[in-house]
């Protein structure tokens, strides 16, 4: 292991990326310092939030830096270490994102445990981390499910909302509704993740099939999406209705600002609350999450998938997969072993 | 007294209602059954509101019935009375609508202490009603304005907006920027409501004049007009910027649904929240407004305007007025003195 390949954003996408936005290079990997340490990665994870942060706009975190190596979370293994806190064959989660091999602080990696039997290390980047916790805060911090709802998620067959569908059923949902595009995910939400129904947004109106299987209405919305499907779930809202609004996957790679909803004025007349929130500011929800989580998972409540794509030269494919609605479940890139 | 004239709704508006949408009607009075009491209207109320009920749609409230008397807020005083509990002359609030004379069961009419010297009785349609309640719940139980906070009120000097501007300041915001339109409407905010700067918003982008009056951003936007005032907010709001949605005055006339704003995804990247409310909701706070409303008034902390139209024949004209925008604080329709 003398070089690692780093994966850098070299201009900002306009519209939808392209691999000519992206360059692979080789960097010489330094001594340690004092300190420090080296961590070979097993997975590095591709999320919908990392278009936001390729252009320079004002943001909750800043813009990647044009010409710097790709940030976002990663697992992976210490190979060499200059501290006494994180010793050789420690498994790390950091933030160093699109590359093989990444050196730093000891600080700059947090310790995870080893993966429960039958998981592999990336389930710290899917259910049992950032994603799991972001479905988690979406539906009990900002959504306040409660036994009895009917809840509808967006992009039910994505990372996000794979995690969400399960634990909204474990918070007594009355009924779970997701939408996802085309059959194959469409027939996974109710066979395998347990919605209780499902609605495929290519073969026809959100706003009718949602309005077809929540006759009764929708009391929480968790959104993925945006666009359309913002509006069908104004429509089909109860009274007191509450919509946490993670993410707008339909708007990230238009070029245009897009219209919202056409009936914001439901939002007054049913007392709906939309609640937009993102996971930087909840992170002291980890620990009640983990715990919870654990109980689930150990139990055999909670499944989950991942998409796995080989190569950190393929990392670039792997995004804008995920963004086009590839996956299934939790999109990683596994690294190959560094020799 | 024999008979009593009422406005009936006659069709359902498309578009700006017209004065063919509704007819006068004179309706003898019956003699009073036991238990019954007979009010002569001093003030009717037109508000907002009565624009949603005036067509049939699902909505908070059902929608006002073709042929039949407009419902709405009105204060009156008992003339004749088969009620032990409210003797002639007292001073009641009711919803019976467009009338000058209302008769009814007396659990249709709520007792109203007189007035504050100086105030006449509409003062209870408005800053100390469902008006000035309005103004309080949006900004305490919806928006949580907290002492620091910069607000922007839009429909600043309506009846709504000229009680929240100086309710925002009285409970501590740091700086309250009202819009309103035209210049005669737009000095009186800073000059008698206490609005620290004014937006006119004929005069040029809200968004730009927002941000040129709340260069550090706002906390708290109290919504009376939607449209281009709402998207302007989100534009402008810090993190974790709070909406209390109360009205969407823009919209009411159009015929075809108006699109939301285009920067929703702010909703997300900021962590912010809007809700909606209906006031039907939150009456349980009367009590505590009324408490806190009556220390407010009378130690000169509140002032109030108010636009009055003379004769039940003419609340179609204040209402129309009040949707163009005529009034300035609450529009009132002043009934002659039934003889």
């Amino acid at each position: 292991m003398s070089t690692s390949t780093q994966i850098q954003l070299v201009s900002r996408p306009v519209g939808w990326p392209e691999p000519a936005d992206f360059r692979a290079v080789q960097v010489e990997l330094a001594d340690l310092a004092d300190g420090e340490v080296r961590v070979a990665n097993e997975f590095i994870s591709v999320d919908p939030y990392m278009r936001g942060r390729m252009i320079d706009t004002r943001s909750y975190i800043p813009p990647f830096a044009l010409g710097e190596t790709m940030g976002g979370g990663a697992v992976g293994r210490v190979v060499e270490s200059r501290s006494a806190d994180l010793p050789v064959g420690t498994l790390v989660l950091h933030q160093l994102g699109w590359r093989d091999v990444s050196t730093g602080p000891a600080a700059a990696f947090s310790r995870l445990p080893e993966p429960p039997a039958g998981s592999e290390s990336s389930v710290y980047l899917g259910i049992l981390g950032m994603t799991g916790l972001t479905a988690y805060v979406g539906l009990t911090v900002i959504a306040g499910v409660k036994p009895g709802d009917v809840v509808f998620i967006s992009g039910a067959a994505g990372a996000v909302g794979t995690a969400a569908g399960q634990i909204a059923r474990l918070l007594g949902a009355s009924a779970v509704i997701g939408s996802a595009g085309g059959p194959q995910k469409v027939e996974l939400l109710t066979s395998r993740y347990g919605y209780d129904a499902a609605i495929d947004y290519r073969a026809g109106s959100v706003r009718d099939q949602l309005r077809a299987s929540a006759p009764k209405g929708i009391d929480v919305y968790f959104d993925n999406v945006g666009g359309d499907h913002l509006e069908a779930a104004l429509d089909v809202f109860n009274d007191g209705g509450r919509a946490a609004l993670c993410g707008a996957i339909s708007a990230y790679n238009e070029t245009k600002a897009q219209p919202g909803p056409r009936n914001m004025s439901n939002i007054i007349t049913r007392g709906l609350t939309l609640q937009g929130f993102t996971l930087g500011n909840y992170l002291g929800y980890a620990k009640e999450f983990n715990e919870k989580m654990a109980q689930w998972f150990s139990a055999g409540e909670i499944v989950y998938d991942e998409t796995v794509v080989d190569g950190i030269d393929h990392a670039v494919d792997a995004f804008l997969g995920m963004m086009r609605g590839e996956n299934i479940g939790k999109m990683v890139v596994r690294i190959a072993s560094a020799e």
